[in-house]
């Protein structure tokens, strides 16, 4: 079997590149589903080329130290077969600084990948699942378009509850056992925290969180520390200011978490009193000897930083508080001003969407990097939906 | 126009295989729409090799006896191009013993054409449109998975009910001639009984019947069939224990009407009062020579049974009566103490979901088929495609 | 980087023609978003074979005299690469005759590629969004149709409103900036008039007004006049009888100011008087030196028409007043009596959906040209998607 499907990908090879590779690939994938248990497809690649060995299944979303590359570095000039360290993309704590970097290498790839026609073939063959049990059109669209870029094919479900409702009581796992038969990969937008941990250690396909409920959304804070790199330059010696809501917003809490894995990085903090950013993420920053101070003078932070990191006051937050509401959003605006103290270098960011927090005369500043960040959230993407069904 | 078509795929041949026969194919076929009156679209494999034959439409949904092969059988590998006795699936009682093997041999070949690339650009150029007018996740996965594991596309939309909105009040049969402008095949999941006929009726394409409301399901009444072959090796001399909500059960009723065309069939009834068979099947199995007894036993009727499909109770059907629901849900489980009394062979079969009428307990054992049998649906719609746009 | 790409598309072409021409030209144009500023991307295909040349962005829709030919002319067949008037699709206004007769020309040529397989891959690599903020299922499967008997991909939404829901509060002008980073041209529909023209603007990629609110709906326009001249065989001397609901009829408005265009035309009004034709239009139509007159008799405006155009009393617009909408309804209905007056070469239209304005005992006659309207709506789309992504 491993052999037919490999002959027919190399024969076709010749015709037409790496199309056919990916379908086969994907193809003899879906092949394991009924020949070896769930844990035995984590190493898909080592089967196709020998014996299929399963091993014990476990919640770890790290994967066995198998090697998985004969066949594959064949087939992907770009590095790919290489064993890739993940399994699945699960939370902001799998990421370490190496596979961090070598992230940002591929979604570096993936840009010039874009730019000419020889990527776009990448992952043809494959099938990729958005399970969303909520809405959120910007990250589904950004998942689905990567996936598209790369040649890859799309089963879309905004209306996941279905498979859940009240009225028939499906559990998550039933649903991921189902879906899985249908694709490849899943990304998968839940309302409740740890649902894609649970769904990852089910699911015999990789699983991607798009954001599970107050949880993570692993691949925002991915796709910011990469801004960060790109516009900057370098990750270690960074200052960086973060503004609004820290107390609720998951992707500033991601982004500190996250930007603590490198050297000499100084932190401040500004936001209004109501949502500070709460002490577990200080306390952690502390740990691992990053410096940090709250700060209540915008245009003074501004002046000292790399990177000013703006977010939403989340109106939601403060029920009937209207009041409270309106005092806060007013209170640290990104405008002409705040640009005008900035270092040459420095630039806003933004995860989006904004209401004034960011004035649109800000817009035409070429520091204004938010909507660069947007474009590097599908080069991330794209890197990840590569790493995850091909390897490195 | 028949023959710059044939050239141009056949050229194309050269270059990437079937892709662009089906393109061809597909782009000939939409081609008649102007040229030729519906009912001769019936015969467009016919059409495409000679002059255009056109003969007087009906609303029955057998096809005439031309035969249409002679280009095909070129084309494709797999048996393609032998007329397929149907031209719409709509209803389980549309096939015979004959049609039900044909169909199952080719679902089988769909399982290797999914495990390796040569399949996946079968039906390269064809769109399929999914008409929902009542959202069915699962069923709309499933069959646009089996569209693109194939290499066709998809048109989506969950909403059709605005294509006949109140308001706008367009009948089934315009809304219908519309999408068929747009499209090669359609599926359609209706909530009015009947709805898939008038649409095949009406259509100049091949319609599916996703479900037309209290109706049939005619593609789940096959799969569950045809995993029933799979999993015991045969379908005469079968002992099927159908349990659960045996008079609201779409899937129960359609799956004893067609196991009832097989040989020396023994058919056991375990469900609550409250939801009994209806007498309408029992006559019908009478009249067909299948034995058949109801039961209170669980446990005896699982020691003597190939198969037990197990159903769910369907909390909708007993409006106030929570009581009566609370009651029937809990009387016939499928669990630990089943298991242990069914023989080595035998299989649990569920159409899902599944609440608690089996427990998780019995998820590992090899004899769970639930999770098969979703697979099986996929396999089984690849082939249901493949043979009304390509036939045999 | 312009070298590598056009070499890495040549170096394809000859594998498979046109694929992944489509494909690195997409990635191409994509590959500008970071290097250029908006306006250039306008001159994508100047770009593409020389030095990068900015000018000045503005609201205009139509595009800088550079011709931009040199490399497409290589790459396709059907006289691609002349520039095209337009960068986007916003409004009838948009159209002069000498445009209106080229883009017909390719809507025909559309005809015969979706009848053979060489057409199918012209838009391959090419990224479609359908970014809805009402849903409106018919002309976004018309749209996608049109898309992927292309070979193009799509992106689909519609529930583009939690882009911009009251609670978050993005402006149109962000979520564009967003939607073009994840795809090569964005259709829109909008409530609101003058959203697509705003859209437009900001927009880097091409954008078509797919109707917003009151305003718009440009394509709708072009397949009337488009159907027109494929069933009556000239656009010249048309006598047209524009009937029903004249007064809130966008498409009737339409197709009126864009038929002024054509010589010696006659446009008969037969409407209720609740819902007349405005001034608006009728002052137009008398500037532009078109006749018209006010009847009441739809019998006698039949016999000396070539074109019928039936539309339906929108019962929304009568509010509480369901007994004038009862008497405008029933007032003007075309039946076999209004057939059987109707000279043998003239056609009886409607944008769809219906209701009982046209009997149904109408569609059997061959003058019911409807359906092949509905057809017709999918050329104009698959040229006017060739057109702002390709040229002519």
């Amino acid at each position: 079997m491993a052999l037919s499907a490999l002959s027919a990908c190399i024969m076709d090879d010749n015709l037409s590149g790496l199309r056919s590779s990916g379908s086969s690939f994907s193809k003899y994938y879906g092949g394991h589903y009924e020949t070896c248990s769930p844990s035995s497809i984590k190493c898909k690649h080592l089967s196709s080329v020998g014996p299929l060995r399963t091993f014990h299944s476990t919640n770890s979303i790290y994967r066995s130290g198998i090697k998985c590359h004969s066949v594959t570095e064949k087939r992907f000039p770009y590095s790919a077969g290489k064993k890739f360290g993940l399994d699945n993309v699960i939370e902001a704590q799998q990421f370490d600084r190496d596979i961090l970097n070598e992230i940002f290498k591929v979604a570096c790839e993936m840009e010039s990948i874009e730019k000419n026609s020889s990527g776009s073939k990448m992952l043809r063959g494959f099938l990729m699942a958005t399970l969303f049990y909520e809405p959120s059109t910007r990250t589904r669209l950004s998942f689905e378009s990567a996936m598209k870029r790369l040649g890859g094919e799309v089963l879309t479900t905004e209306n996941a509850r279905e498979f859940s409702s009240a009225a028939k009581g499906e559990t998550l796992e039933d649903t991921i056992r189902t879906v899985e038969g249908y694709s490849d990969i899943i990304v998968m937008r839940h309302f409740e925290s740890g649902a894609a941990r649970r769904a990852a250690s089910t699911a015999t396909i990789p699983v991607i969180n798009a954001g599970d409920g107050p949880g993570q959304h692993p691949t925002q804070a991915l796709l910011d520390v990469y801004t960060i790199e790109r516009e900057i330059g370098r990750l270690d010696g960074i200052r960086l200011g973060l503004v609004g809501d820290l107390a609720n917003g998951r992707t500033v809490r991601s982004l500190a978490y996250l930007i603590a894995k490198y050297q000499d990085i100084k932190i401040y903090f500004v936001s209004p009193d109501v949502v500070k950013m709460k002490d577990d993420i200080k306390v952690y920053l502390t740990s691992q000897g990053v410096e940090w101070e709250e700060s209540t003078d915008l245009l003074q932070v501004a002046s000292k930083c790399d990177v000013i990191y703006q977010t939403r006051i989340q109106r939601e937050r403060f029920g009937e508080r209207i009041d409270l509401y309106e005092a806060a959003r007013g209170k640290y605006i990104v405008d002409q001003r705040v640009l005008s103290v900035m270092p040459k270098h420095a630039v806003v960011m933004h995860p989006l969407p904004r209401l004034d927090e960011i004035t649109v005369e800000v817009d035409a500043d070429p520091r204004a990097a938010y909507f660069r960040q947007v474009k590097n959230g599908l080069y991330i993407r794209m890197a990840i939906l590569k790493l995850l069904l091909l390897g490195w």
